[in-house]
């Protein structure tokens, strides 16, 4: 076994008040493959250095913008391997750009940019650089999500005839973002935020897993979005009929004013045979339900599931993962592709991992649930 | 306290093979109340008389038809107080018409008719007789349903912005119906159905739920019906999208081919401030979610539930009751109601009952989705 | 198919307050087969006859004794099958001693007697008398204990290495007696309840389980009783380590003061390969679960489940059955056998019906416990 | 704010094929205050090697031994600033000792020591040392078990009256370490493990959740201890009723052979007026409920909970943590025990975080488990 170093990340976004930032340090270096050691948190450079601080990065690598830390970066030997962008969607394109014009691969938030547009020229540069491009749809990383999604594979349902996903929250139940709230605030402003709202920050999630989960891809759509609190500028309650490729039907629930709603995120899908049911705040069981026989609960960490859930989980069942390391194996599943591609073996990121191609959907999912609402018909994708 | 006697039925329906019919017996009497005495179980008099007799009731008085239950009891001192319809939907009116021109209270099952326009009709007829009238939507008489509409009611949750109610069966998964199985047989073929398959079966029960439950009118709607398994003749999974009458969004989701699924009744209310859960497979609690501090888990037969809700449960807390108990509290209003009605206190049922009101919507509802699903667009109720 | 009357049943106990009078009345009646046509519900010739009026019962037939009961209905053509004996502990063994020796058949609420030496009398008289004798040990009734009965016997488990079973509720967390609440005070009085408090009012349920599912007998037990709440005259809370006749263990807990506690029975069974998990305050689902393969969840209706499991559900799977639906099993089971007694096909209750030997060996356990409490070690059953 | 390095953490044991090594160095390095830069892995030189290459550690510093990696750590500028201690049982008194004699503060997997005598020889070190000792009851370290001790201490329950506590597995339902498992077989050494099994690696941490959520100490206990499995040399199922200082009565289950659980730590506190109800599997939620309202159900994440959780939770509400953060706090609070000691500011380590008390408390509870266990009878604490 040769010694090998750790891949060294560097971060553009995730300064003081943030929430991601922080989460995606801890998902970053769980597994022991990356740290992070370099950022640029914040445009203002005292607050990309308190950030720093409170990271134990060294100060000389907290920069105040981006483009001095792809610069400064790229002189050093021990130089970060990639980025992670962090920021509001406004910036999720041009640092991508950014990037990717430095020859430094990009992990991103999601969604992967703030318009449908900026997401087909993204998808443009990303497969013009050949870098690898990971986009953090976390969810994607529960183990449960995995074992589900081999088994929509193995035809084990029967063909897919009704999906039903859900992502309600309730914390914009109140109109937040007047307080200064820095988490509604952005959010709740299109100029960063992208035209959407609710539908863009967990609309997304939910579409994304539909398709992750059961490998069919929507075609068509209809959707009704609308600001529910009195003076909010984006929507924060959506709903969405779809269709899938196969011809199955699906329902999509999206909200932010779901009172009592934590972070409410969950999927069933209706095979012939047999559906599956897994929710996000209990991510360690799923439920796979039969006409024919008992009910199954099938638990994180047991043998007995898929290779693809095993292969992710890093306790015995029994002993709960939660949402940093679903994160984490977003993260995992980035290193090995740069390994990879490092090495010059592969020039494509793992199948599991989300990449540009799931950021370019989801794009378009807000571009044609906008019109759909706007219209107030059914919009093909 | 002076002597009463019981209050005597006579049923239309539920002969050998029925589902329903038994369980009107068992409802009707839990409350000592009601005692059936007679019955036209089948048109087949052997099949009547068979079932009469596994009732233990006076073979006399088990007939081959409604008309002459109807007219037979008329003639008795101890003759019947009120029929209970329990066939399939075509014969709901005529039997109701029946019964009402004899002077006899009625009991019906759901759905009131077979149509819209039978249901108007009949709607008529009640109000012009006087009689008293309940349709048996048994989810009503729940007593956590009760406490959620005494707490929508209140305020508690502010006012109503969201509502989601699916009924989810999986029984139909495959085309049942071709094998002679009498439950599918019927509800699948139109002339005795009634043109709705999923949407009048149960999607009825669903959309009963949101108005019952909110005190908000659906005022439009959109629908989406589908016959998903080849060859069936009636809709076999729905969504429809509603409007409330305060302008809050309703998702309706009804479906009998998601596979899995036992009798998945569900509903949740979200307000400005809270949200009310529940689901009919345990009935026997209720929650209230806030965002502002822990959930709430609500149970039958506690002191601190609403006043509607102590009403109608029979045992102490952690003590189950279940659907024939529910069932049992509609029978045990209509038998108030009827006392009222022969005492001449009342004209009116107490207004926790289903009657002809509901049944008049509910088969409006079932118009209103054929038609928004013929025409793909938005319909107003 | 030949004609057949309901068989008639008197009520002993169960007036005005009581609890468990209507109970049985419901449960009786529930699948059409019998009627409580007298009783003699209390002492008081007014409340007795208040009583028969709030059951639509003829008011001649509300005695004001036992003694008048048993008396007047063996001299009527219509006279009552069996009796029913609904009231505090110590009446128990002096009822059924009469009804006996009126030759008529017994339905008794558990526990069988007052102590156990009155056990062991009223089992010599129930043998010698060839006549009908049931305990309503309410908790066999459920059809998912019906099913893990099966499956305990079936082998499926492997040998039975654990049991775990408890019966917490938390009602009599403060001296509830003292402000002369019926149901607490007489089962707080030593002379009307026997003996034992907890350990008799819930802890013989708990026991009764553990036999009637496992098929194990306890062979030697190791109990501590307290009494928690100040002033109280009979235990509250109890913890019993128990033997069981295979070698296995099991524990014990039965408590009244377990503040937030509905009523909490629920058991656990640890076998070699698998384990059973059943609560009563969610009687309509069972879990299997072994180390081997994911979680089972069986549902109360469905095919899959034993056939002792669907002889005893009266509703298709999803529709809830309660604890009034248990309890009229056992009624049912009791009919059964009054009606093969009566043909002389047969002289013993169906091996599902708890009768005389679950009466004493309920009877020894609280003796058991009593003197293990006693002497602070083990004694021998 | 000034600039601090990471504090750096050398581990002996958790080599190839270990559970736990991977375990702290996730837990110790989630929050960014610790790093592993040293290691002995294993006694075997190319393992320990190895185990160092795939930790991404500088390969000169995983050594063969303890004694190597202290002698030649202290020779360092960037010596490791604490020893975490991942080995069997048996290891755990040497490793602290040495370590504690070369003035290095200590982290220990729990239990503290393989035997009571040792556990004192260990407190009577620490307390001489004057170095921090933390010891990783892991589960003290989830949020809402904060929150629970919080509860209990503020009296919102009242007198605490009875405590259930289980910790029930089933991985060692067959003779596992037969078959050369590593997990089971240095377990079900004595020489390894000490003289307890189930109980010892189990059971403690069932005891010190008892006392450390309550707040009580345990005065009195009868243990029964079992080697189910044939040929097992240690016990593998335990149950202990336990006195706690209170007066209030304990019942504790340990359990390897319960087939079909997984990590099954589950406990229960009841006082006067509200219980408490905690299941590690389910960690986010924690239900407090009581005789006179709701059932609350609080979440993880809220700002309603008590400060002593709010201040171990890294996500908001309905982002699920699980077992490695929990972890990770016991971490964080040694990180800052450490910091506090380096400064001179303070000698004591937080009293959120289980030390060398706990430690001798838990051997003492091995020890006077198996002493009740082979007099039949209760014994002192």
């Amino acid at each position: 076994m040769a010694e090998t170093r750790k891949l060294r990340m560097g971060m553009v976004g995730g300064g003081p008040g943030a929430f991601i930032g922080p989460v995606h340090r801890m998902a970053a270096e769980l597994d022991g493959r990356i740290e992070m050691v370099a950022g640029a948190f914040s445009s203002s450079p005292e607050k990309s250095r308190a950030a720093g601080v409170s990271f134990h990065i060294d100060s000389a690598r907290a920069y105040a913008g981006y483009e001095d830390m792809l610069g400064a970066e790229k002189q050093r030997q021990d130089g970060i391997d990639f980025v992670v962008i962090a920021t509001p969607n406004h910036l999720h394109l041009p640092v991508a750009k950014a990037a990717l014009a430095a020859g430094i691969p990009v992990v991103s938030d999601k969604p992967a940019t703030a318009t449908y547009e900026e997401a087909l020229e993204l998808e443009r540069l990303v497969k013009a650089s050949g870098l690898p491009y990971g986009l953090t749809h976390t969810y994607a990383g529960y183990a449960l999500v995995r074992d589900a999604r081999a088994i929509c594979a193995s035809g084990e349902l029967g063909a897919i005839r009704k999906v039903s996903v859900e992502y309600l929250q309730g914390w914009l139940s109140e109109p937040l973002e007047l307080t200064g709230q820095k988490q509604a605030s952005w959010r709740s402003d299109p100029a960063q935020n992208g035209p959407g709202g609710c539908i863009g920050d967990i609309g997304t999630h939910a579409f994304h897993l539909v398709e992750y989960m059961t490998g069919l891809d929507v075609t068509a759509l209809h959707a009704t979005l609308r600001s529910v609190v009195p003076g909010r500028r984006v929507d924060d309650d959506c709903t969405a009929l779809l269709k899938l490729s196969n011809g199955a039907d699906g329902v999509l629930m999206a909200s932010q004013i779901a009172a009592g709603e934590g972070n409410g995120l969950r999927i069933r899908v209706y095979g012939e045979k047999a559906s599956l049911h897994w929710q996000q705040e209990t991510p360690n069981t799923l439920q796979l339900r039969r006409n024919s026989g008992p009910d199954e609960t099938r638990h994180a960490g047991m043998a007995y599931l898929n290779h693809a859930a095993r292969a992710v989980t890093r306790l015995p069942g029994g002993h709960p993962e939660g949402y940093l390391e679903a994160f984490a194996v977003l993260y995992r599943e980035f290193a090995i592709a740069l390994e990879a591609w490092r090495s010059d073996r592969l020039d494509v990121l793992p199948d599991t991992l989300p990449g540009i191609r799931a950021g370019v959907r989801g794009m378009r999912f807000i571009e044609r649930a906008i019109e759909s609402n706007k219209t107030g018909a059914w919009v093909d994708f």
